[in-house]
């Protein structure tokens, strides 16, 4: 069932980052002077293998899941709130909903197992998948958090999901992320995978205060020591879909399959917050490669993320401080990047224009 | 001709950044996880009034000029570049054209005495106004920019723009410049205003070598040593109005009454880089209270630019590293902050939503 996780990742024409750099280089302003806008129109032309790149075909998906590591108590809002927001986005009421109408992109939610997954289902919501693998991972704080089959499972929806974005010609994958706990599972796993310990990657979540956040950093750093044997292969490695598994989300490993398959299939994804970039840091160890077809669109206040972006070595287009997760921080850079690429393709040149260039 | 400048600057009703902030803790995310883009959609309702606010009339107007520093070998461009940018604005080619078009923002264009201006006012350019003052500032290093004449003509100009803004009903005000050599312009104000030397606020401009900036610092810092005097009231005080006269440029005296008649009319300012940030430190210096309706909106690349923004304790909301002008990073937040003004208006509030709030 996971034979397609070690398909080969879609090669990139590295000529066409000299091409669109030269082109911008025509263009009527100092060189260079566009900042980050030049470099993420290159990255879209390279991707493209056009000079002329364009978003036409957008697509957003938010993978929802509940956790039993919630009743750690590990998160400000209660359980219910995973399920409630599922409505929410289908009802166009969360940040994500307004964004994606605001910039005119379909958005869809796929219900990867919450504890209400079978409520939700029979509820027939707009736009909302049910793909309920549980009801709700396990307390890894207890035990491992999925089977195997069940991460297998997760990992193959979210590549589902993208093989028929491919048929559909969506030109950037947008995934997001809801359920309450799931920076606990996320901080779980980039513990691991970082070799840090978890006080220095837990944070406040959804708003947990300090003397909260130390007990969900104790929870987490024990249920991770106890896990230890659980996270190796068979020749002694951590291996990270084993961490996944573990002490991972099914919304996490649906992000982490989706990543995988967009860089597989030359889609280039808008990845969001910590959470998702701890799906991009798995996807990254299972192919190295696959970073290529990632770009890091803002920096999360979430305290772990800067630690993520910095072992990734990326920097993110924006910082507004948000750590809302859904999305919302990916799907509002599009805005910006959609800008940069009509900079690219509608400007001038000095030759067009008539205007000198440099001494 | 100028009892205008001393106009009182008009009171912000406080009472509406609590409403606003109550209203954003209703809606449907953790509390303070949209960052920055709930405080800029908060600073909206507190300028327009309402706990809806909304931007349906921006305006963009770059203000042009020629200056005569431009002698010293100060600039990377030939000084033709600051007319043959005029018709690229007008045509449509320029970095601020493809934005002001993509985002439907008005793009007005005001000749405020290029070394062509009675060529380009011959010319009628679409959207391009002609206020020639003179055929270009006079090289500060050698004597003032400006008569104190030009000094009011300039930023009555700045202030009439906005005059008529507010006749039609302008809910944004962009301002932008172009002019060759106006970093240097816009470095001496700063060094004299800030009380630092010119090296280190001297940068590479539209793209100058280390050798080159070298040079521009001390060319600049020899005008600014050589005009003392010059700078001081009959008290002996420095007065920011008599700096900007003998070492600003038309365009950034131009900009310096647009905010100002902002600041006096309730207009909302995006603020672009650091020129545009150094005629808001003159602002500030004749109007303190003028900066409450100034939103910094993108770091410039430009060195100078984080003193000035450190000087007016402000933070921009964006870090692209830009550093081109014309208005283009202001331009650009533009289409953040509408996504900031959509979420507080149209996300759903927990109780509309039936989401269960914080534990």
């Amino acid at each position: 069932m996971n034979e397609w996780i070690t398909n080969p990742i879609k090669k990139i024409d590295q000529s066409f980052y000299e091409l669109a750099k030269n082109h911008q280089s025509q263009l009527t302003k100092p060189p260079g002077s566009l900042g980050a806008l030049e470099d993420i129109a290159i990255q879209f032309a390279a991707w493209q293998g056009t000079l002329a790149p364009k978003i036409d075909n957008p697509v957003i998906a938010i993978f929802a899941a509940d956790h039993g590591i919630a009743n750690e108590n590990v998160s400000a809002f209660p359980q219910a709130v995973t399920t409630e927001m599922i409505r929410n986005f289908s009802n166009g009421g969360a940040a994500i909903s307004v964004i994606a109408a605001s910039l005119n992109i379909p958005l869809h939610v796929i219900d990867m197992g919450t504890i209400n997954a079978e409520k939700i289902a029979a509820e027939k919501l707009k736009n909302v998948i049910s793909k309920n693998i549980a009801l709700g991972t396990k307390n890894f704080a207890v035990e491992p958090a999925m089977s195997v089959e069940q991460c297998h499972q997760a990992l193959g929806a979210g590549a589902e999901f993208v093989t028929q974005a491919k048929i559909n010609a969506v030109d950037v994958f947008i995934g997001g992320e809801m359920g309450i706990a799931n920076t606990s599972s996320a901080t779980a796993i980039a513990s691991v995978l970082l070799n840090k310990p978890v006080s220095v990657l837990a944070g406040p979540g959804t708003g947990l205060d300090s003397d909260a956040v130390k007990n969900k950093a104790a929870v987490i750093q024990t249920a991770v020591d106890r896990h230890q044997d659980n996270f190796l292969n068979k020749a002694g490695k951590v291996d990270a879909l084993l961490v996944l598994q573990t002490v991972g989300g099914f919304e996490i490993a649906a992000l982490t399959g989706a990543y995988l398959a967009c860089a597989q299939n030359g889609i280039p994804v808008l990845v969001d917050g910590f959470i998702c970039s701890v799906a991009a840091l798995v996807v990254t160890q299972i192919a190295p490669e696959a970073i290529e077809w990632l770009c890091f669109t803002h920096q999360s206040a979430e305290p772990g993320h800067q630690l993520i972006l910095d072992a990734l070595k990326v920097k993110p287009l924006l910082n507004l401080n948000m750590r809302l997760g859904e999305a919302s921080g990916a799907a509002l850079a599009l805005a910006t990047i959609q800008l940069a690429i009509n900079l690219h393709n509608n400007m001038a040149t000095f030759e067009q224009a008539a205007v000198s260039n440099k001494n």
